[in-house]
């Protein structure tokens, strides 16, 4: 990782250390019970220890930007990360993307079975409502509803979900899609939830509407910005350093960013989105600068 | 279907037009988006015209006793439906039971592809949380915070996942299950599910809690009946009838209720729980009768 910024680069690493221990917290834990007992294990495999945590990182600093800093923004980044991790298990199934390693470790499927990672997804989606729904997330039922309805939207047929079907059949179809088809599929199949987790700190801080509406301008900026990075990271970056398998876009006849807009190009469209997630937290001043930090370290990172 | 009670048969009916009704409402409707379209399609033929509705007839029919009649009902029972169909999309995969057929029509990989059934899943398990966390559900947010609360715990790792996962490890073991392992396995697979069908119609019409453990208690009796009129199926039934596979059970090693009680054991012990929820909703006099047919329905049927 490249940080050019140490406060993000403190802020992040912290995000993730209280995330983890969020999520420690929240996981089931292994008992002896044939079944259940790999169960539990896969979940942890799946979402412990691994991952930039930026999604957990967005919605922790978004909170903070609004005041909450208590339990219940922690409990919502832990939701976004199974909610993040489940989607990674399922995209990785051999009958998906069909991929062996992520984060540099064995997928759920490869270090298990397929069986095993089809119920660790399942299980990892219910958790993600389980922990928002429950009263420790917040005492206003309202607030808590809310973090379901906006989780579900993002992340179902008609946000993550529905990204990954148009995923799935543009890899079958005859010609590559074109740009405003890239576009949505990303800010479907990726940029959906990173907004999510950053209207889940605007949420759980009880923000105005006006302000949610800045976090979620914010947020797809920079998850579209992401998108591009991890485009151009495909292209030149290194499977070590990266820690999945790269460039099988191109084998499997997909349209990226990078191949509509060029490098060149894709890497201007990248600093414009920079530009105008910063210009989307302008108003809040020195208090949203981790933020601004943020959105220029995901076009800059290397991993 | 063999059912004795005019009164049920016709309650059952309606639930299930009105379910129907209900998740015709909720479900996406298809358009030319490559992906998104078989996506939807596969939800809708997952979801729409099949199926007893049981689960969605506990919860309307809950909710009528406790005076609740509106849309939330409605809501809650499609919701549940949703919640099964994902599962059942899940079981059938070739890396589970590996199903061909369902409630006599090809189940979704076969229609489809594995990809779309894992995804059709998936969208599904996300819209019965959304459905639930909708303002349409319930004016008060802390009903449908609780509803999604309560259908997170009934079917994640610590229930219906949970239940599935030591049932597909107990496929692998090298003995049967016993007679404690059985009940459990059941009780979260299937009897978790039931159970909240229940409650969430008493959720809805935020029904006192003395009355709440009523229902739940009246539902797990009835979902172990369910199961052990299930196993006598799998025993005795048709395939033609019953509208799956049948027997496959004895084939993987697994034991049921028949297995471990006999035949004869098994209808005493589901005759023994029809009389333990009627007991349960003696107190509500004629006003439950309908709820105490399904009861002894569900160990007279025949598919």
């Amino acid at each position: 990782m490249t940080v050019s910024e140490p406060s993000f680069a403190r802020a992040l690493a912290e995000a993730a250390a209280r995330t983890e221990r969020m999520l420690e917290a929240c996981l089931p834990v292994p008992d002896g019970t044939p079944g259940e007992a790999e169960l539990a294990a896969a979940m942890r495999y799946a979402v412990l220890g691994g991952g930039k945590r930026l999604r957990a990182f967005l919605a922790l600093e978004v909170a903070r930007l609004f005041g909450a800093d208590g339990a219940g923004a922690g409990r919502a980044a832990a939701a976004v990360e199974c909610l993040h991790a489940y989607s990674l298990i399922h995209d990785d199934l051999p009958c998906m993307d069909d991929d062996d390693l992520r984060r540099g470790k064995p997928t759920v499927h490869r270090a298990w079975d397929e069986a095993t990672a089809v119920l660790a997804g399942d299980a990892l989606q219910t958790l993600a409502f389980e922990i928002l729904a429950d009263a420790a997330t917040h005492p206003d039922p309202a607030v808590r509803a809310r973090l379901v309805l906006r989780l579900a939207q993002a992340s179902g047929h008609a946000g993550m979900v529905g990204g990954q079907a148009i995923d799935l059949a543009a890899g079958k179809a005859a010609g590559p899609l074109g740009a405003a088809q890239v576009k949505r599929l990303q800010a479907l199949k990726t940029g959906a939830l990173i907004e999510f987790a950053a209207e889940a700190g605007a949420i759980v801080a009880q923000a105005a509407d006006a302000d949610l509406s800045a976090i979620r301008a914010y947020a797809r900026a920079l998850g579209e910005a992401f998108q591009i990075a991890d485009d151009l990271l495909d292209l030149t970056g290194s499977e070590a350093e990266v820690g999945k398998r790269l460039r099988k876009d191109a084998g499997a006849g997909k349209a990226t960013f990078v191949d509509i807009l060029g490098p060149g190009g894709a890497r201007a469209r990248a600093a414009e989105l920079v530009a105008e997630a910063e210009a989307r937290l302008a108003p809040y001043g020195p208090a949203a600068e981790v933020l601004i930090q943020a959105a220029r370290f995901v076009v800059e990172r290397r991993s």
